[in-house]
């Protein structure tokens, strides 16, 4: 089952890079409209999501996020063995995805990303991002609500009322410092990225866990 | 649990309106066509109202609204106490929501609108969303329908179908006029505003108190 | 219980020709880009569409088109005088909601569209687009899927495949007749309107009957 | 019930196909942004499929598609007579379709394509693609998820994140080399991306058969 595990994590961040970074690089080529272009990464983004959720959640838990891997780490629901392992499959997934997309769109595969995306704003950007999806996470756990509806829904807002457009997870913000399409973000700004990611989902954390008063 | 409703209340009303006024700002940076950006703003906020509702729901009701305050402590559903604080905590939650958009966008945080919403066809507008939210509110309980799902979709159509692109919460107006950007509201226009969402809520809970014969 | 029915299918069709007639002078105004225009109004008309069918539904079957209410008369599932009655409701509703429209943007009340819609290929989109409609309300109450959603994905499909934008509602064509703006068709124009609706419902009817095998 | 699965595949189909390359048609001429237009085809294909589906899968099981069908046979899970029939079927709606579209926008009823679209990305886009909706739909049935949601999103995506804009259908793909329209493809190129399509299938029932662990 562990084999599975890993797989689904792997193969769903794949896909999940595959589309954002995909529909980033088909949009820009079909559009000069910048706010075009994000309402059709926006769509292929969200829709990719409530698929993957949809079907992986069963067999992985369809996280496809180190970030909520951590969380879940830390709240004691998943042996640290297994989260490590995860955190591997997402991260070489999310790679495995930016290059497909590469190839789709006959681009070189390997490249590096010089799209500036820093600064203060920025960074408290991401925070809010990964703050509201964790709180998502939790709280739709609570609610017994559709979990791949809910985060599909936050992410969408997300991409419009951050100003970094929400990347929100650490896989997704390496595989995309290796595009210099619509998606990319410089590597040297991806880890003051990732930094903002995981304090916003312990934020998450600590709310949802006084708000929500999980089962244990 | 209050303190927990009441967070609740203002994270939600917070979160929504940093998605609505953080979708505005960048819809309205990246195109020139007003009906995109307003598509953007649509979708982003469409989508905040869905999963916020869906995860707030079975801890304080997720009304994020005065006006739904209101019609549920008319109805006898919510006690006059509790009423105020959630209308507190939805006012501040509100201001919260506007600065923390602008903190992202990087805009000076406190500012005052100079958009202009008055005259007579923008308050029937308002009467006429309020109208419908309160309905849809109160019908999807009574069908026991997916209450996330209709209210996100009627004040969708609200967006586009009224000339004033559908405010109909008085936290909200009281929120966007704090904010020079896509989503505002000049405060001299926010009261008649507010009037109009009273007095449409209110027709809509006796309506709807007809329509939906209400269980006791 | 009568009163109630009746009212539900007149204020539905108003709010839902509201929404219709109101999303297209709001887009109208929006943009130049007509395309865009029609996905506003195709959003605000999906969204009214999911959130009146369910919350009317219970009330009063939320039909809100006189082809609807014909099928179902057919079918035997209706007595005459109450489907005469819901005819009737539907199409005051209608011309209610176009009025209204005006009157929230600041338009004429009283109008006449000038726009034309006519030819055999745009008789057969209705007659399609009726089909289509018919078929899906029949089709998802056997499967006892969603209708409200059916219904609304339906609607959404046809005004983009179909080269009449998918009136496919009698109620719906005589109140649009009364717009002369972006969703208005002339009034000469809509009685053939209506004939292909007919003429489409009804082929629905017999080819739904024989392959959804309805349970008695 | 033979002939009614027949009916509820080639009808299915025809309509898909219908909605797919009309709402191209209508797109292309209302717009000369290709990215909103895109959009439009994509809303009005999701859309579509979501509703019939919906109404369609206890039906005949909703399939659409010969490479749905060819791998439900190879599972074991369908008679190979009925397979063919099925396929049949989907090939003549998928026809009536496109020819249903051209007469409805008053175009010439038979038309052979002459949108290029070939090489090895191209080809890749339509194994990536066809991969991702066997998988979709493999896991979506393991997860008892919505089929009918979950088959929609995977297309949506895929119409953006594959360079091929996701034909995955070889039923389709000879139905779009019937029309010189938006949606269209190069007689001559369709062999190539039916083959693509057929590959991509039969890895997915590999992976999804390992992944989901399929109940005998």
């Amino acid at each position: 089952m562990t084999a599975q595990k890993l797989v689904s994590e792997g193969l769903g961040t794949a896909l999940l890079v595959c589309a954002v970074v995909g529909s980033g690089i088909m949009a820009d080529r079909l559009t000069a409209d910048t706010a075009v272009a994000l309402l059709a990464n926006t769509a292929a983004t969200v829709a990719a999501l409530f698929m993957l959720i949809s079907i992986f959640g069963p067999v992985s838990g369809a996280q496809f996020n180190p970030v909520v891997t951590l969380v879940f780490t830390l709240r004691g629901e998943m042996a640290r063995g297994l989260a490590a392992a995860y955190v591997g499959a997402q991260v070489v997934g999310g790679v495995v995805g930016t290059w497909a997309a590469h190839a789709m769109f006959d681009l070189p595969i390997v490249q590096l990303s010089q799209t500036i995306r820093t600064g203060p704003s920025q960074w408290l950007a991401e925070g809010v991002a990964s703050f509201a999806l964790l709180l998502a996470i939790l709280g739709a756990i609570h609610a017994r609500a559709n979990v791949a509806a809910v985060v599909a829904c936050v992410i969408a807002a997300a991409y419009w009322f951050t100003a970094s457009t929400s990347f929100a997870n650490p896989a997704v913000t390496f595989a995309r410092a290796l595009t210099d399409t619509f998606a990319g973000i410089r590597p040297i700004d991806a880890p003051m990225f990732i930094v903002a990611q995981v304090v916003g989902a312990v934020a998450a954390m600590a709310v949802g866990g006084w708000l929500f008063n999980p089962p244990k």
